[in-house]
């Protein structure tokens, strides 16, 4: 009984003769390609950490929230200018503006933006303006919008689509690398599955990084806020992430403050600087101790005689 | 613990306060507000059935799909000129060229046309040339389009996203309705779960057909030939659909003949017209025994004193 | 990247030498194995309709229950005497009692009974009882059970887990066959997934009906009630369940009357006598629109000169 | 529209009045009860490690993965003597001999033992040689089953069901603890998803982790074999485990030697004895870190003047 649609791994090569190891030989087996945004090196070997609003609400909401990421020891800033809710008479962010304000941002503490964009009409206007575009997960396969991202030829968060298998999640990176544009750098945030809305928004599902590694050199970061959906639920996800691979996070993040309004969106999982401080010293605590241990292997190797010894692999 | 994001049918009048009935007081607790496409009436009592070639890949194709599946008894035609592909390296549809072989299509039978659209920017052309605009289940979520056929003002089929809960797809539904756009045909055709791939492309969810109808006055149809993925399932699923209360088919045909090439996409799950007229002859059959049904149980309560007895309740 | 146990529908002949069409060449390509219970015949060409209260709750209920289902056409009578509840506090069956108000009920009524068995300790005085035994969902993978229901050689009514692949069903419905027990039905009763509990209690898998009978010879029924949780789903299920050509239904019927307390399990899902009947009317009426159809066929084939034709096989 | 069977964690209290922290306010908001298993406390602060081999294949086998197992740093040992496999005509594993070779082990290793029971009828035998019972996630809801491990007292090692509801899961644990049996450790072991069997078996569901610490004060540990099905992702799942806060790991391992035979199940998912002992480095070095941070804030809290500074709770 042919199944018409049905794909599996097997026709990865078919699916992305780009993206996938099988097709392009260009990188090694285990070979990662670095997506630079400014100074910023994802799959560079020390994990990138993205943090900030889940929406530019104000001007003083997000330049508070941007001091503190960076405070913090974030990498970049996040925020969306545009925002996907499930109802529209619900705050779909503040669009134009909300865009300046993110710059605004960016001049105060350096951090470079990475913004949502849904609107192929927007892309070019978007790109003006951030440093990263992001395709949220409700438009993994909106293909017009990847092929723009792909053409302006700015850096793309791509996030998994809540039922995407990782054939169709590659298909569509692959949209985005058939344009030319090879800077693309995946998210897991949590798939549906039956439990969803039990105890947590959606299912975290890590098992996916290595299997993105085996199949493609792209990086690929992990989104612990909607993976999640519960604030408390952040930081161990956050740090199972990295022990699993994933090459950086992009964390929600409220200020609150006396008087200060709470998050128009998803305000049950935004975390407070302090954890996300926590979450920073975590990481370079960790690449502290695999330095520490790839440093000891390294001089034991060196007295039983081996004497070429690579660091670097032990770090991430 | 507060989950972000987490949403119930509780929640739908705040989500929907245009399209859910308890949101629109104006329409019964039963009442499906009925869809007009030319002559063609979802939600009017008699199942419609839409059908044609998955992809427009050549006028003699095209032409010969479209007057096969008139000859059965198909209401409307379908045919694919954009297509979402897994890959962005497989066929991409004709495009341009595929919305003209459509009408010439409906010049030679007379009836409309219903094609996907998935690209913002082209949401006015294919207005032009299309009597109804599918919103493929790919972009159930893709806001700026969502908004886009609404404000065109052109009936919608607005296709169920494979893990949209039905605040999800209602949400989606009201994004179009809230640029003053009712004229919206809901489609389940199949959802993701873990069974998928292993007998059948995705699961086939009938129970959403009464929750829909419990919930909101659009009329709902049912795409059997995604929802099952195998050409021997549709016509057992087109039935199920039927019993099941929906109002119309959305089914991909193939016509084969001696020469012509298999088709270019998701050959297994296209069915020939000889199927397709049994479908239509179910359809009418069925409506048959509901018409004698309802008139016996008529004179019966007529002799038993109960003299008014509605007839139309009981057809569909 | 080998994945340990990961099957699919190839694996079949291997897993499944007995039951599967594959290994056990016994059986033609769409012949279906009968299964008798008594002068009831699983896969005889009529549906077969099983309905009864969820629970054995006291002798007066089952009682009415069973002459109210037998009235409406029922062909046998189903009873839970032990049941699974999620708690532990919650009613857990009448047990020994329960077995013998099912008989009380048999001898009142004529139908066979089938009942749930959850203890192999129990299920040689169970198979005293009844005529059928139940393994349900929860115990699929119960394989000691599923040795002992296939020892004792009692007809075996399989439910499918909630989340069980095709392989892992029939690899369950090997172990009975293996002990050499081929009386097994199988029966659908709903799959989990992720609308699970948000407008349905499980999704009506009702695709995997054709995937059964490509691949094995077994009978399958479907049990409405469960897959949607709904009592007013349960008719449109069962019209649609027969459609997608099962071989049977199983449903809980409640009887409401003056002084009787509500069902103390799963009253939401349980239909009413008059619900019933429409069902048993609805598969009487269908067989005679398909014995119609055979017999216009028939005729209409002898004219042309085309004299064999077979008509049984249009009446399922 | 009412489902039936439909739960939450709202209904906790009612379904789990024993082991819920509403439900039995025995213990504090984030005590967890210790489990005892000779000297290897569950819930103690130091995640316990259990590995072996799938199945008890030989004594030779058994007894070589014991030793390196005790040498790599394990606190138990398991193995199956009884194998649930989806074919009865798969090797079922040794039964008897199984559970007097793993005695063996025990004897020469010190580790104590923990081993599956599926018939409700050998748990007497079983408890005989086992230190611990695991009730397997196909008999999750096996309630029989259930509430005779919680009559014969012994610690109890529960599997999640791959479908189960957290609800269902303790409601599960409440059946042994209604028999007065308390020593329950939960086991996650990845669920079903529409993305099992593309790139591993299961999905690996960590976010489960904080929920039942939040619901209930039974200690919950992770099988990483079984959730990823994949070797090479078991040391990552392991690690990102313990970083959610889980209790301990159960892991299968293969010892490869000249000579010897592949295992005969799972064998895709063994990991090596190396493997294992990195896993056992990282728990020690992590209790390291998290001393040392717990030191370092306690002297900063003393110079601060705070005098009273809880160490134990961060080593957790």
């Amino acid at each position: 009984m042919k199944i018409a649609g049905s794909t599996s791994l097997e026709d990865l090569p078919r699916i992305c003769p780009l993206l996938s190891r099988e097709g392009n030989q260009r990188y090694g087996a285990t070979e990662t390609r670095v997506v630079e945004v400014g100074s910023v090196h994802f799959g560079g070997g020390r994990p990138v950490v993205i943090a900030g609003p889940c929406a530019v609400e104000s001007r003083e909401q997000t330049l508070a929230v941007a001091e503190a990421v960076r405070a913090a020891g974030a990498d970049m800033l996040r925020g969306g200018a545009y925002k996907p809710r499930t109802s529209p008479h619900d705050f779909q962010g503040l669009g134009d503006e909300g865009l300046e304000i993110l710059c605004l941002a960016r001049e105060a503490t350096g951090l470079p933006i990475v913004t949502e964009v849904m609107d192929v009409r927007l892309v070019d206007k978007v790109a003006e303006y951030a440093d990263m575009l992001q395709v949220g997960s409700r438009n993994m396969q909106n293909y017009p919008l990847l092929k723009e991202v792909g053409r302006v030829g700015k850096p793309v968060l791509l996030k998994r689509g809540m039922a995407a298998s990782l054939c169709e999640w590659l298909g569509a990176a692959e949209y985005i690398a058939a344009e030319g544009n090879y800077d693309i750098v995946l998210c897991e945030r949590g798939i549906k599955a039956y439990p969803s809305g039990e105890y947590s928004r959606y299912i975290l599902d890590l098992n996916v990084i290595p299997a993105v590694k085996l199949h493609t050199f792209l990086p690929i970061i992990v989104d612990p806020s909607h993976a999640t959906g519960v604030a408390s639920m952040v930081e161990p996800a956050s740090r199972a992430a990295i022990e699993f691979g994933s090459e950086g996070l992009i964390i929600e993040v409220a200020a609150d403050s006396p008087g200060q309004a709470k998050p128009r969106c998803d305000a049950a999982q935004a975390i407070d600087p302090k954890t996300l401080q926590r979450i920073v010293n975590f990481i370079i605590t960790r690449a502290g101790v695999l330095l520490e241990n790839a440093l000891a292997q390294a001089f034991s190797a060196q007295r039983n005689g081996s004497a070429r010894h690579t660091i670097t692999s032990e770090v991430v």
